[in-house]
């Protein structure tokens, strides 16, 4: 890696703790500049305003998440159901992994913009809203194939994947209002009991 | 209403919809001042600080929620599993008559805070989480009143109502995400399909 990339890298990366473990609002350039130990001038030639920044923290953050444990969970050597319940797993140790670390559960990143931002910035919230549907086609093909193998019965399965990453969403949402991670485990499997019939 | 308790109305009520309609670290003490018509001696008066404010526009918005459409949802006089399309059905009225009128879905009030600012304030995200157990009593003593009739079978009716609230917050979150309130409409009905058994 070059000393270029490197930089911003490291900017990256500063920025994605803070806006996770706070919020957008509340980070400011200076501090991430600090924390980076780059100069106000190197971090404006990558990021010309902290939007911009923000909308590179989404787009590395959702492709670690495309090639890490959403890749992982949605592993199709495995049963396509059991898919649904790594799907939780992964989410919970995630969650776990921060507070254990932190003291604190950070809950989804995207969510947390999602709820912060969309009001107020069209751009950012299209980015996300990307994201979400980026996840939700995963859980949408793993149905998909659940149905074909007669693993479930038929089912609107582009609704019912919606249905379920709002849920994932929102038992994150709650477990990080409780601060209690183990909130993940007990609610989440209940995803596999959610059902949109098809439209007749 | 005497003119004390009406400048104190006035600010909470313009706090109210300036925190829902943008964000907690978004709005600040002297644009309320402006839009309350009030001086700063005056806000602080009444709020010591920015906090002081959240948490009394978080106890007012619980308690019209509570009183308003949450009451009108839970309706003791319609059968139980009835009540669960209601307050689907009210979450999509309170957020589509905001988007007609904004041009912006604002979401939940209470999640979006949650996810701003649990990280960063415990008596705010105790404050939330309270307003949230109330809000899964009622989905639970639905429940209990719908499995005691026959109308369900038996389940963990504190879980399951713990998970449907996170549904309901979850679908809300998706639905701001697109700006579209009629994810509601659609996703929200499968809140009836959520259950989760009892341990044993």
């Amino acid at each position: 890696m070059n000393a270029e990339s490197d930089t911003r890298s490291r900017i990256l990366a500063v920025a994605r703790d803070m806006f996770h473990g706070r919020s957008y609002a509340d980070v400011g350039i200076q501090e991430i500049c600090e924390a980076a130990r780059v100069q106000k001038g190197s971090f404006y030639h990558f990021f010309p305003s902290k939007r911009d920044l923000a909308l590179a923290v989404i787009d590395d953050m959702a492709d670690d998440w495309a090639h890490g444990f959403v890749a992982e969970a949605f592993d199709p050597s495995l049963p396509p159901v059991e898919r649904l319940d790594y799907m939780v797993d992964a989410a919970y140790y995630w969650q776990k992994a921060s507070a254990d670390l932190e003291g604190r559960m950070p809950g989804c990143l995207f969510g947390n913009l999602a709820l912060e931002m969309s009001t107020r910035d069209d751009v950012m919230r299209a980015r996300l809203n990307a994201v979400f549907d980026k996840a939700r086609d995963q859980f949408r093909a793993t149905l998909d194939e659940a149905v074909a193998r007669g693993a479930l019965a038929a089912m609107d399965t582009e609704a019912t994947a919606s249905a379920m990453l709002a849920y994932l969403e929102g038992v994150i949402l709650l477990a990080k209002t409780r601060n209690d991670p183990e909130v993940i485990l007990r609610l989440g499997p209940a995803i596999k009991t959610l059902r949109i019939e098809m439209a007749h």
